[in-house]
Parts: structure tokens; sequence; C-alpha cells
């Protein structure tokens, strides 16, 4: 029997250097809604989360310096990565990344997500666990 | 009244060297069905299609010479698009790109499709027409 590991692609992200200028086009011309704005001090980005049907786009800003920052200065703009949204992260986890040890973080809609510290074709992977985190849980 | 130009994300292009050794992570590791698997000598390329829950990742290979395969041997594999589904292509691309002409291909699952001239923060952008090509219609 196979285990269900992925269940959907949670979003597509897009790294942009301002929200505020780029966020248009998405909300008002491809009229996909705005279903969060969070400022993720501790990630040092802010995020906006639109419902693009089935999917979301998410717009990704740096708000401190750091990889994220390097990355956009280096090569612009660009698809960063995709998210897949997984039941049970940490058995994901150890399906997918069985050798090399992830780091669990409290993302977006306080949800617990990883990138996989190896990605595939070049695209960097997320991993987010459908239910939003309850404390008693305890992060990872 | 807002004319509803996008539907949903389509799909996601994953821009490969080769399907055959790219294609069981997707499909046996994340558990994605193939949907889809397309060789397209008019457009130099075999394309292959997962169903992602929502929307689709799709596994696009160039199979001659060209701006894709030059792509890759520059850049590498990488995220390559996103691709918007469109009731209407004619209408879409009229509203998204209302200036610079755009080409309308028949692209996978006989759908109308066409990159808009002028992506988005650094993302190619595609639209495909929701409902299969009828050849009464006319391609553009």
């Amino acid at each position: 029997m196979t285990t269900q590991i992925a269940n959907h692609v949670d979003l597509v992200a897009i790294l942009v250097r301002s929200i505020d200028a780029s966020i248009c086009y998405y909300r008002d011309q491809l009229n996909y809604p705005v279903v969060a704005d969070e400022q993720m001090p501790e990630l040092g980005v802010r995020l906006v989360l639109l419902d693009a049907g089935g999917t979301h786009l998410q717009l990704v800003e740096p708000t401190t310096n750091g990889p994220l920052k390097e990355d956009l200065d280096r090569l612009g703009e660009y698809l960063h990565h995709i998210c897949f949204a997984v039941p049970d992260i940490d058995l994901a986890i150890s399906q997918l990344s069985p050798t090399q040890p992830v780091s669990i973080n409290l993302g977006g809609r306080n949800r617990r997500t990883a990138f996989l510290p190896s990605g595939r074709n070049g695209v960097r992977i997320e991993l987010t666990e459908i239910e939003p985190y309850q404390p008693s849980e305890g992060v990872s």
C-alpha cells in the first residue's frame, strides 16, 4: 500500500521586491482574492496569499537582509518555489528526506512548514501541514 | 462589473532534461497521477501532466533545439512558468496584453494556449482556454 504523502499543490510562490507594487496584477487583473496578508518578522518576510482556485499564489517580499534579499539582488524577481500540502509533515519529511535533516518552522497561516534541503529539477520544495499548528502538539 | 479573466492556476511547469529520469519523484513519491503524456513535435517538446489536486504539475522536456533547449543548457532545470486557465483566451489576451501582439498555439490537451509577451515579476505567464479546441471555431 502506498502512503499518500502530498495532498495538493498548496501554493506557488513568487519572490518580489514590493508586494504593494505587484499585487494589483494578481488581485485586480487576474481577479484572485487576497486571503492572507502576514508580516513574519521571525522569517524576515511579508507573505500575501491569493486564492487562485484549487491552489494559491503567494507573493514573498523580503523585509530584512538575508538569503532571500540576496537572491532578489542577484537574480531579480522570479518564480521561487512550490509548496505541497501534506497531512503529516513529520511523516512526509521522513519519506522525502530520509537522510538529510530538515528544519520545521511556523510559517504563514500558523502552519508547520519546511523546505526540503534537496529540491528536484532545480525547484525548491516546501511542505506545509494542512491543519494549522495547535500548541499542544509541539512545533517539531 | 469586473470581467473574470483567470479562472484558476491550470498548471505549474518545470523544465527538465529528461522526463523519464524525473517523473518517478512526482508520480511515485508525491503520488500525483499522470493524466497526459504528449509528444508535441510542432512545439519541440514532450509534455507530461500530473494531477496535483486542484492544479497540475507539467514536466516540459525539449525534444528539438530551440529556445527551451537553450534555456536548459544555460540555466539548468528550473520552475519555468505558470499557466492560468481562462474561459475565453481572446478576451483574456485583449485585457492582459492590450498593446503587444500574442501568438495563440494549440498546446497540450488540444487547447488554445498563449504565452503573454510580458511576464510579471520575472514569471512567464501562459494562458490556456479551459475547453479543448473545436476546429469549427478557428484557431485564433
